[in-house]
């Protein structure tokens, strides 16, 4: 099940931008778990990857290839992760590579390989190998959303978003896509995501806008606390829609406005699909000293079991937020002079449970889906947001079935 | 249910000690949840407190009477931790302090209040006021079995542990007891654990063993990496058995080591009565820079709920081992360098699985209900280990129906 999360809707072409997916049967059965994404000559890239010191072979290879060639190609398959697979995996990666780069006419270096899936054990290269000519003589620029549904893992649902944005009289399109739903945290962007866009934009001022955008989207979101070997997320920038987009102008700021808006969609549609998800937290914490300590606050009550539960069984036991706070390690903080919200309803002030408050309130916010917790911490200026889920039944239940 | 946790055996007496419990249906029904323990004059006192920064009332109080006078009783309560109730939560505790104070003829500075249950209910006093005579007449010096009861909260057994200890030809007893399953992690001690010996010792020296004791024992387990705003673990030495433990000697050394004993037995006995566990695993980190770094990655696995899920599945899903301790934030790790064990079974070296690894071997570890998993880092020579529970369906079940 998942929160709010809507039904897919058709993901716009990107002109410059063609994709083919097919079914090699790495781990699942009767769908598609590989996808190619092409792009044209002169596209630009921009890539940001898993901080996990392990990062899996695909993470590497895709790393090493962007810092020595222009990127032509994505070979991305689900699983599989092809992580903790030593030397082998370096090989079976470079070789996705080989394979895709014969039937595109590029170098190997051009071809970007990304991987999603258990780790540990080694990719089926053969089978990826057996669909490869299929997948690059079906290459189109109409298969976004079959390219969705082919990344996807323990996901119940595809996730993914266009736009068209207006700059100077000409639309620009950007499409995204993305996959997870559990393993996710800060130090990351997301499991995987890849976005698209047919504006002109240079490789530097490209990456800068997507670390932005991650930002204050995937590194806002946590599910379970985990970081995967595998995380990356791409934007590519074709520019055929003939738009340029110069640094400090205001087009790039709408630019950048714009890339962040899908991302923040695609960033909340994986918790709103997280693992076992019941419930769709925003967990904004004010008034801190500085963002750091917002987000330590923030974190400390995302990744509390003892607060997610009390979430998924809907009960307003708020002293667990109480002591989540009180725990989160900030030096000097007074009990005094914090406030806790859920929604609109003040739970705590002034040391102790909010005069106004009934129990009646509480369980009136927390029978919703969609829940706010506020912190006001009352000693900055400084305020900071993160998305997360309740943990169920369910959480215990896909991870721990995962593999059989 | 438990891992391996042992049906309590008989608390011998500590001379100089007496308690008494009773039933106040402060919160549950049909049992004891008020403990009153009295020590005889000249007894030295040491304790270790939670670091939560807003830690409940009967904290704050403890932590003064205790710094003012020459503690004689403790007050304990279970199912309610008096914690996030602001002025009147103070009130509360230290008109309990009073109410034994009046009946044992001492200062009210001269009683300790402890509380654990739910937090941020006010204390109902007036319940607790009602047994006090009682309890206060009942006083004995051999009921430490049932104090074991009377504090349990979400604890499906009581736990406790008696030791006598051979000092220069005359017998000294140490005799503790504990509770807590959950919201229990390094940052500090335990949820409440009590502790008492006949030796004489100064204070200082008393603070400095249980300081010592606790490092090794209750801060190096973790159920769900939540710290409880109510913390407490104190440490009485009444001096009744006419041995006198001086600082540097070896009776000392001794005697630290058995209280450090009876300090990883409860704390074990923690772990074993863990939220919903069904499994006891050690996690052992060797060869570190320091010991923070060997914690730092033992923790990030402990903390792991993908970790903690594949253990309640037996699933020797160890890919998901090797990407905590990629994520635990160790500058300048390789893969190469580090080798992972289940039990004798190596399941990760040379940056991948091991060429001897067979799905059998590490289903046959899983299989067991106590699992060793043993992290060997390659960059140094220090060693820690902590402990800590899988997670399970019924973890989310007690903490989603705590209060229901």
């Amino acid at each position: 099940m998942s929160v709010g999360l809507q039904e897919l809707s058709y993901l716009k072409p990107v002109a410059g931008i063609r994709l083919s997916t097919a079914a090699a049967n790495i781990c699942y059965k009767d769908r598609e778990d590989v996808v190619v994404i092409e792009c044209c000559e002169g596209t630009s890239c921009a890539g940001v990857f898993t901080q996990n010191a392990f990062c899996a072979a695909p993470v590497i290879i895709a790393r090493k290839h962007m810092s020595d060639a222009e990127p032509r190609a994505f070979i991305i398959n689900s699983g599989n992760a092809n992580a903790g697979t030593g030397n082998q995996g370096l090989q079976d990666a470079q070789q996705c590579c080989e394979l895709v780069a014969t039937e595109l006419g590029c170098d190997a270096a051009q071809v970007l390989p990304f991987s999603t899936g258990v780790i540990g054990q080694n990719l089926p290269v053969d089978r990826i190998q057996a669909v490869i000519p299929l997948v690059a003589s079906q290459l189109n620029d109409d298969a976004w959303n079959q390219a969705a549904q082919a990344i996807m893992t323990t996901d119940t649902m595809a996730k993914g978003k266009s736009l068209s944005l207006n700059l100077g009289g000409k639309d620009i399109a950007i499409t995204g896509i993305a996959k997870g739903s559990g393993m996710i945290r800060p130090d990351m962007a997301t499991l995987l995501s890849f976005i698209a866009t047919d504006a002109a934009i240079d490789d530097e001022l490209l990456q800068a806008c997507l670390n932005s955008a991650v930002e204050k989207s995937f590194n806002r979101i946590t599910v379970d606390g985990d970081t995967s070997t595998n995380d990356s997320c791409m934007l590519l920038a074709t520019g055929r829609s003939g738009v340029n987009i110069q640094q400090g102008s205001e087009d790039y700021l709408q630019f950048e406005q714009a890339i962040t808006e899908v991302c923040i969609y695609l960033a909340q549609s994986m918790i709103r699909d997280g693992e076992g998800a019941t419930k769709f937290i925003s967990v904004i914490v004010e008034q801190g000293k500085d963002c750091r300590e917002c987000l330590d606050v923030a974190y400390t009550i995302a990744h509390s079991p003892l607060v997610k539960t009390a979430f998924f069984a809907s009960d307003p036991n708020w002293g667990r937020i109480l002591a989540a706070v009180g725990r989160s390690g900030l030096q000097g903080m007074v009990l005094e002079d914090i406030s806790i919200y859920l929604d609109d309803t003040c739970i705590v002030e002034n040391g102790g449970v909010a005069g106004s408050y009934t129990e009646a309130q509480g369980q009136a916010v927390m029978d919703k889906e969609e829940i706010t917790i506020r912190v006001v911490l009352g000693r900055g200026q400084e305020n900071e947001c993160v998305w997360t889920t309740d943990l169920s039944y369910d959480y215990v239940k896909i991870n721990a079935e995962y593999r059989t």
